[in-house]
């Protein structure tokens, strides 16, 4: 069944009567041919799900119950410096693998400055992306900062992996499960580099600031396959120990 | 360095020297602007990688040393119905996550049947993307055949996975894991399926064929996604245990 995310102004004064936006009107009536009287499901990207009902054609909803009712699941960030090419797809597959956080960084070898644009264009693929994959919630997308900037404010939680090729650094799979056995719920934050890797400089301050370097194995990965072979590792583990 | 693939028939007289292809010329000549005297690796795509050297603008060269001798790597085969775009993405990704065998299928829900120049282009896909991510050997690419044919041949050892979504399956990575505990170096194949998913059917077929069902994940993933999850989660475990 069709999801759609709501945002809690298009609640009729906190009843369950909501007002689909133009761009949902147009979606549910034009492209998926549902008509008053007819069922979809909304969510408010932050994990409820309710079953809910097209009222009127002028885009008028009622809540019927809810489906689910969810917390944020456990904090699974992907802080990735922005490929050449990709990234559109880079957010789309991470939030299908259960990504809660996006931080575009700007490292020593990214060749571009995206415009303000791309943030709003990425948050709402990650937007589209929640409501196919099923997962309830959306993942936030930071605004791209400088990685020397961003590295500062050093890591959030124990949980904190910075991925490097081409190092004698162990396998985020081992480190990941021994993290996870002791605490399911721990917060993750995993770093990825651009094209060309990091700069052993940029290596050395993840280090100083508290990161656990790591591999995610002996073959050369492009920038984006990277990005998605560490969250499909990560979810696995935490998938198989919760 | 760059890579280049280069075949048994090119070698002179199976000397050391070997003549470069028209395409493989313009692209060190023409894109990379090597001249006579430079160096690059060539590899024969199973294992074997030359340091080499340009001898003559004609597209003469000659090995200089041998860099690695290996064997090819444990089987690793992704057999995937086709979806209905992005699978040279995947041809491209399962090389960089280290596939050994890729054979598209046709399931009840694939949508296309692709023409056989598609096989040729994938296998140049797979290729190019073993040259990049510098494993040493190229993927074989099987013509695509239907799921129903293909499934009759029968599972090729014992550890053949069948990814299925909405089913209360166990996880693949810790069937995975269990099997190459104990046999590092087994055959792994990983089958799966298309946009919508298998048929109860095909599943059915699967399973009374000696595959095991198995569970990627809570989300649901798109085709191309579930592809490279499944793979990175067997890398991964594989590189832990060798």
């Amino acid at each position: 069944m069709q999801r759609i995310t709501i945002s809690s102004a298009q609640r009729v004064d906190n009843t369950n009567t909501f007002q689909l936006t133009g761009e949902q009107i147009h979606y549910l009536q034009r492209v998926l041919r549902l008509k008053s009287g007819d069922l979809f499901i909304a969510q408010d990207g932050e994990g409820q799900q309710w079953q809910s009902q097209l009222t009127d054609i002028s885009g008028e909803a009622q809540i019927l119950s809810t489906l689910v009712t969810a917390t944020r699941p456990s904090t699974l960030e992907l802080a990735a410096a922005l490929p050449k090419s990709g990234f559109d797809d880079v957010v789309r597959q991470a939030t299908e693998l259960g990504v809660t956080d996006i931080q575009p960084l700007l490292s020593d070898r990214t060749l571009l400055n995206p415009s303000p644009k791309k943030l709003v264009r990425w948050q709402r693929i990650a937007q589209e992306a929640s409501e196919q994959c099923e997962r309830g919630y959306v993942p936030r997308l930071e605004p791209p900062i400088k990685f020397a900037e961003w590295i500062k404010a050093g890591p959030v939680s124990v949980g904190n992996y910075f991925c490097a090729a081409r190092v004698n650094a162990p396998g985020l799979l081992p480190c990941v499960r021994t993290l996870l056995t002791d605490s399911p719920q721990q917060s993750i934050r995993v770093v990825v580099g651009p094209e060309g890797g990091w700069t052993s400089e940029e290596i050395a301050v993840a280090i100083a600031h508290g990161y656990q370097e790591v591999s995610l194995g002996s073959g050369i990965l492009r920038a984006t396959t990277a990005s998605l072979t560490a969250l499909a590792i990560i979810s696995s583990v935490r998938e198989q120990l919760i």
